[in-house]
């Protein structure tokens, strides 16, 4: 659609389609609205649809994923988190717990993150665990301390939501909701986070290629969001050294396939504390939108992850090679200051 | 709990443990429920419940999965579907189409998975697809067709869920309900089927290890429920010249660690027709206690996966070869005869 | 050429091929001779080679494997090894130790091999490890006793070459020779194998698709040498509960690809003594032509590879399954009888 | 052995040893000589090695691969090609075509390597293909040709045998030999190539775990010779985007593991001309010292590997990116000059 199209221009197409047997489904950018329909090609020519109101242009697509493609819409996307934005200008540090497991540790995290340069705060409430019997996480409360230390701190929140069921309440208390790799088809929940309206961190699955990646994020895509970030953590290999495989570069193939941002996890990819720094600025310079990345105050005691977490001077290190190597790559480390301007919940000063 | 707990003795241990701030779960098996409880060993160590009604015996266990492992269960269990027997002494087949996609296709399919020697009618009414274009299924619609078919032919239903909210719809219509190997670290579903009490054909991810398999049964048992099956379905490997490569070597392993039926499906793993009849023959011997067989009327206008579903004479030697090798393995193929002779509604004793 | 061209008509071809700049291989197959080409097709459709003495047929070829392809070369072929047929009529046990370690323990594991079923002894003089500080085999000396067991017992010897450089002295000592996982792809080594002329035993490689594993044939066979045995044995994934994942898959798919022979290594797939019986079972009914299976008197001393050894009773029971699976499938057990029954240094006709 | 140890003291343990029935392995590095001892620890004891001439030390080693482990030598290492160093300090660049096709070719592509910021031209002569009828090379042509291009660039050579029978030959025209990740368990290989002392590249299989690498690369430090790079080129996943996975992290957990240098293929892991510079910077910036890295005057016509090739323009940016990342690591470019001031034959201390 043009950029001046209005809703009722949208809506005339779609009940149009509808009408004919086809089925058509709205997804706003930025800039434009887009309208993929799926059914009889035949049937949609004799429609006539390049002479309605708000129509800047009819195709035939054939790429398997059409809304995230960079085929026909080869700008880069920004997407905006609460204010912060992850895309081609701009490098963003997400930082935070593994997992809540108390105000004052989320607390004592967020300093951290904010130490290694982050503008958003990860942490997870809902925590998907391979064993029934491990720490599955607080839960609501969980999402209750997080609100609070965003409250402290104007770090907006992302949190991993693992149910179709809990996107709702998830998404009352996160500006972004990550979708993690043992969730990357789980459709019913792809589908949920993408018409809930909230940004979505999407995960590579472990055993996913890059373009079932991309198909997941077109299920998202299609209920009408496409504030999307891919994130890369790590692919399942039979190398036993690290704990997964970093596959950076799928950095420069996702972005080549698709406009949407893609960030790197260097903590879950390589489980090791050691790897972090070396794996968050190859990252940088494989030409990624971001990082995230795991911190604990307290890493011996935490309850999941602590063996992978950046702790004290180490988040020091990150923050300065992350905004060295961002300016290398002709991009500005996202900085907190953009936040001072706006009154409501008063955010701090880095 | 010995053979002659009440539920009344159940309850009130649970009570007991609650109280004190411990997490119960009850798992009922055929012959014993097992009360698994979460927390501090010390504290529940402190309740004595040796000396409570119905206890057998009181264990401190240490394998991460605890319910569905063979080390306190040593004989390997029978489910029983809807009269049908899925373990040690039987070789069991499940037959059908892979998408339900109208009436006559699905009696079709079912003529021809009688032919096969199948007792079990699969078919898909909820699809799980990588591409948001591709078809998804006829989703209740599907399951009314399945249960007409099972009226017609008295195949008990296996069919797949994909979302924790349609667990009770499915299973209200189903005899056993699938999980496919996309969502086996989907834990909201995993849980939800456990809770439902209907038997669970648990498909192994293609990227998941035996151990995370086998954990993601015990999420299931953890609910209350012991009667799972695990199939194994091939998993993803650099090799390309089949669809996944089928772990024929997860049978044995699998049953020595569980007590669980471990069933192969050797059409989505091998992803081609002439593939079916060879795996099959070598999931018998390898020990298998079934197999779960893809096959149309018409594979070439099939919606779903037509390339590997059986056709026509195929299916007779079929039926053949796994007779004849399950009496080697000193198995009787599981015949549909006493499903005939018993009214509606009742059930068999395997 | 046809089955009636004489070495003269072969010689004749080739020198006329190379005196016009192209390369001409030769290899000799049970009924026909093949000459490849390798050049300039104009070049070569200049040449006027259909007219020649005993040319039956001039083709352009395209698959990428060309002598080893089943595509022009529809029946299966059989190889013989003094006398000891593999091959679609038949299913052939070798068996022996992993490693040569003594003329006793070789002795001791020659009879166990009897009892297995074996009419081929395996064992390794050259043993390839991963580790240099590992026992490396007697080299020259464990040729020898392999020898003097064979004069013992008629059981032709199978034994691994790891260097271009000792395939004569293995030649000369051994029936066929065995190219390891390891040197799949040591182009070296299959030339010198393809050009000595006894058959060869061609293990894949652990990374290897099955198309590499027939261009690793094709360079033997360029050789001259179309006496080549296929052996699965396991390749890598990311499970780790045994220590390779088995390909059953692998005996149909190559049988339909190539007319060559495939036999399945349970040994070396599951590296478990108790999957040696199902992995054994299962490869007779997907259509292998035989099994390689590891046998010690004494696993727990072995100096390479117990713990996947069969001993004892197993093999009665291995002897007894395979006897009557080949037989289900409509094969005879090769037996051992015929070799005591022909001088020494005859072949029988397979 | 300390640093002043004679030639005599070592021939006298080494006699010592094995006069007592014991193995003894000696390897040169640039400021110590490591006498590796195999047998009998109790034996060795009595033989009061440590009272000897020239001993600094005697230690009981663990690890399976003792003498390219960090873990007794926490120096990193600097290898010395020709005056090249590769080690801690520098960053070095190997550029050159994957195939030596003819002296003007080399020549051409000798000019781009070196426009991209390369002190060693890599180029192969002997060539490993996946199909025999593939192009194998120019062999011994080849190797004159590079010598050729070396005395008119004074760029050091790097090519590859894959031939235990050619390790002479490529020796006498090479300064530094390279493995290739199909010959890294070629065992003979690696001997013949640890004992003619010249530096050697060993590139990891692709399907090998890092532990595996580092005891190839002891196969060649056993026979002598410590001057071992390491170079990661991609392992084998399911993804198939790109033609390998780059295993970036391997970098920093091989420098962990091992004081041998490790650099990077970005041109064979992802095998498509655009990934080269993402890859090379993230190489520089995960701590690699050097990539290897394909160009070609003419990509188009390449008879191996033409995609990946860098060309022209990309050549210059390679260059800065790579001077300008080992600046930001704290290394240096390693720069041409130095070998054009030495006269012909001579070499740098490192």
């Amino acid at each position: 659609m043009s950029p001046s199209a209005t809703d009722a221009d949208i809506r005339a197409i779609v009940s149009k389609v509808r009408a004919a047997g086809g089925e058509a489904f709205i997804s706003r950018g930025d800039r434009h609205a887009v309208i993929v329909l799926l059914g009889d090609v035949e049937l949609f020519a004799g429609l006539n649809l390049g002479r309605m109101a708000g129509v800047l242009r009819v195709m035939r697509v054939s790429t398997s994923y059409k809304l995230v493609s960079r085929e026909h819409h080869p700008e880069r996307s920004v997407v905006d988190v609460a204010g912060v934005p992850i895309g081609p200008d701009n490098f963003t540090v997400i930082a935070g717990p593994c997992a809540v497991e108390s105000a004052e540790q989320t607390a004592a995290a967020a300093e951290l993150a904010m130490r290694a340069g982050a503008t958003l705060l990860r942490g997870g409430a809902y925590k998907p665990r391979t064993s029934p019997y491990a720490f599955q996480g607080l839960g609501e409360r969980g999402l209750r301390i997080l609100a609070e230390v965003r409250a402290e701190t104007g770090l907006p929140i992302v949190t991993e939501v693992v149910d179709a069921d809990d996107v709702d309440v998830v998404a009352e208390h996160a500006d972004m909701l990550q979708i993690g790799t043992r969730n990357m088809q789980n459709f019913a929940l792809l589908q949920a986070a993408g018409a809930v309206g909230k940004p979505v961190l999407l995960k590579r699955g472990m055993n996913a290629t890059i373009e079932e990646w991309l198909l997941a994020a077109e299920y998202i895509a299609q209920r009408g969001n496409l504030n999307i970030v891919l994130c890369e953590r790590g692919i399942r290999t039979f190398e036993k050294a690290t704990r997964n495989t970093l596959d950076i570069s799928a950095v420069p193939v996702a972005q080549y396939l698709s406009h949407l941002p893609v960030i790197i996890d260097p903590s879950h990819s390589g489980g090791r504390r050691e790897l972090v720094l070396p794996l968050s600025r190859a990252a940088v310079v494989a030409g990624a939108d971001g990082v995230i990345v795991d911190v604990h105050p307290a890493p011996e005691t935490a309850k999941c992850d602590g063996p992978q977490a950046l702790v004290g001077a180490d988040t020091d290190e990150l923050a300065d090679s992350m905004a060295r190597l961002a300016e290398f790559m002709g991009r500005q480390l996202t900085s907190r200051q953009p936040v001072h301007l706006v009154p409501s919940g008063a955010r701090l000063t880095a």
